[in-house]
């Protein structure tokens, strides 16, 4: 699969497959592209950003303004007959283009928004609604969310969309071109929610609400060694087990018949959500977090402890080794740390070791001379010529 | 496909593949599962979030606790050969059962936590380090997500999954089991974004920052008519955009003059965020909304304005039936609203209809007839004895 891509949704949904098993080619401009100097940094300077969105991907540098490069990755499409990309579309990178080359091919375009204009995560979620209803009450600004959750929506729908075409190519025998854009998915998402019903037939925004859960009863709550922790009771059992675990029955009993509120039904326990809050934090409050991990292990208490980044990778054991997902793997350059597999944990397949991303151009040779059956002499020409780039860029 | 699900996560993954043409059955409790209730509701108190997550499927209302109800699943998931859940795959809903009755069997279970312990997005969320690193600096609290991310992505690798082991199962036969853990979704994630490795290599936490971007500019603006919009300049040609449609390029070259930054890369306008955003604030608090819509259309500049839930349904046309995305189609009992389709756009196969969520049970007898050979008698048996409900329930 060839993957010419920049940033989450597209890098992930080729990575996506790559964790699977697929063999993914990303091809880049010589020099690295939109991405390549994206945030988060190594120490050193170098992209942790590139290094986790294209682990287990072969990468090759090539000229993409030249006659010469362009004809390379077309060469490479044909070849491989699965193309997923976020660069424009047109011109030589156009399906039609393209598919001169291979009749049966599977192509992934995605874009900002349908019409093809641009748009990123960071632009569309202000237009979604969540962040105007995000963040304490009394904020006035809207709250951005710090992860892009829209790119890694599409980012599965992309993995999903070409998995949906293949499975039709190997019935019909017929590829096709895959339109995707970014709006699009943040929107519909906004319609799965309700959200978008909800405010056609309701009329009504809903206002900023700090960390309660809407609709049922959710809070966040200090604890006595300064920390802090989530609790949630969106089912009965939930609720029960909160209820009991907490001692707080009586008090919850007299909330009820003070306001006539039914705490049994999700609505009443939203409803009743700043009173449930005020009887608990105190109950936290006095309670340390492992005292607290004591006190709801095993039973059915929703809650979770709230940690820093730091804090998920030096104290939780679903973030190391301990678990098959997690391998500490040598990134050249930049050092050993924890790379992540894919989740999905396949019964009747050995789960992958989880590679690392590669060097921008690493596999340029070996891409060349595998994939197109070029010679070295052939590749040493179009390194000199300046069409693509055999070896790695120096370390910064 | 059969799919026994609550909540977000598994319907999602179906409801993507039934709105792909997949014949997805939603088998749920009589009376309704565990998120039947679940908010957003409409004004007469049905869940509009239930009519957004399953879209497009067939319901069957069944009494799970009962043998008989089970027997009728277990040939459901027997006939299909797929089966998508995120209830407990113990006992009758086991891998290991199930396969007994579809040997290629092909069975993605959805747990909180890998050792099969509960999780929901809203418990995952605070440990994965971004809600102590989102909202306004000067915030005490952790900033929670109102999105359920986590959820999200995980409803992508669901469908991705399931197409990738039927793949596989197309080309050998074989079915399996993919196992898919919320907090290995969330974590990996946190991997893939290069916040791991950050944490581990540089040790320090991010602190909270507002609406600015990570790693490069990006913030958010009053105008000058009470609106807001978010601004981007991630790559050279936004950035380049930005400077000059805002006329700034003067008090620009005079903050690098005087800081030293080199705000023609992201590392640069990232730590000038602040100048860069003081010098923009006035003149966006000198335009309207519309002015700057003008201003910036066609330009390279990255924005976006900020709606909330109802200015996004009622203003913005990617956002209603100027878009084949999106349908007005009634839901029997709430009324007719916006329903979106899948935003996958596929070139060679037309643009399937909305179709509105199921009632409750509204395919009990269709689906116990056409899949399991049943006749109208032995279905009133089965409804008589209370193993099924053939008939929905009544309007709130």
């Amino acid at each position: 699969m060839i993957e010419g891509s920049a940033f989450v949704a597209a890098p992930l949904g080729g990575m996506t497959l790559a964790q699977l098993g697929a063999d993914v080619i990303r091809f880049d401009d010589i020099g690295g592209g939109l991405d390549y100097q994206r945030w988060p940094l190594a120490p050193g300077g170098q992209s942790l950003f590139w290094a986790g969105m294209n682990k287990g991907k072969r990468s090759v540098s090539v000229n993409l303004r030249s006659e010469a490069g362009r004809e390379l990755v077309t060469g490479l499409v044909a070849k491989a007959g699965n193309l997923i990309t976020n660069f424009p579309a047109r011109g030589w990178l156009s399906y039609e283009r393209m598919r001169e080359h291979r009749p049966d091919l599977v192509m992934v375009a995605l874009t900002g928004n349908r019409d093809g204009t641009s748009e990123v995560d960071y632009t569309v979620n202000p237009a979604t609604g969540f962040p105007l209803a995000s963040g304490p009450r009394n904020l006035a600004e809207p709250a951005n969310s710090l992860m892009p959750t829209w790119d890694v929506a599409m980012g599965g729908l992309t993995a999903t969309g070409l998995l949906a075409a293949d499975r039709h190519r190997s019935r019909t025998g017929e590829g096709q071109l895959i339109g995707l854009a970014l709006s699009d998915v943040a929107f519909a998402m906004v319609g799965h929610l309700g959200r978008v019903a909800e405010a056609q037939l309701g009329g009504r925004d809903q206002d900023k609400d700090g960390n309660y859960l809407y609709g049922a009863f959710g809070h966040d709550f200090a604890t006595a060694d300064g920390r802090r922790v989530m609790v949630v009771a969106l089912t009965s059992r939930q609720w029960n087990a909160l209820r009991e675990v907490t001692g707080q029955q009586k008090a919850f009993d007299q909330i009820a018949k003070a306001t006539g509120l039914d705490l049994d039904t999700e609505s009443g326990r939203y409803e009743g959500r700043d009173l449930i809050a005020a009887i608990l934090r105190p109950w936290f409050g006095a309670r340390t977090l492992a005292e607290l991990r004591e006190l709801f292990d095993g039973t059915g208490v929703s809650w979770g402890p709230y940690q820093t980044f730091t804090q998920l990778v030096a104290d939780d054991p679903r973030c190391s080794e301990a678990s098959p997902m997690w391998e500490t793997v040598e990134h050249p350059g930049v050092g050993s740390y924890l790379m992540p597999g894919t989740p999905l944990e396949f019964s009747g397949l050995p789960r992958q070791p989880v590679r690392r991303a590669p060097l921008l151009g690493e596999h340029t040779e070996e891409v060349l001379s595998e994939v197109l059956g070029l010679t070295t002499a052939e590749i040493g020409r179009l390194e000199q010529e300046g069409t693509v780039a055999v070896s790695v860029p120096p370390d910064r």
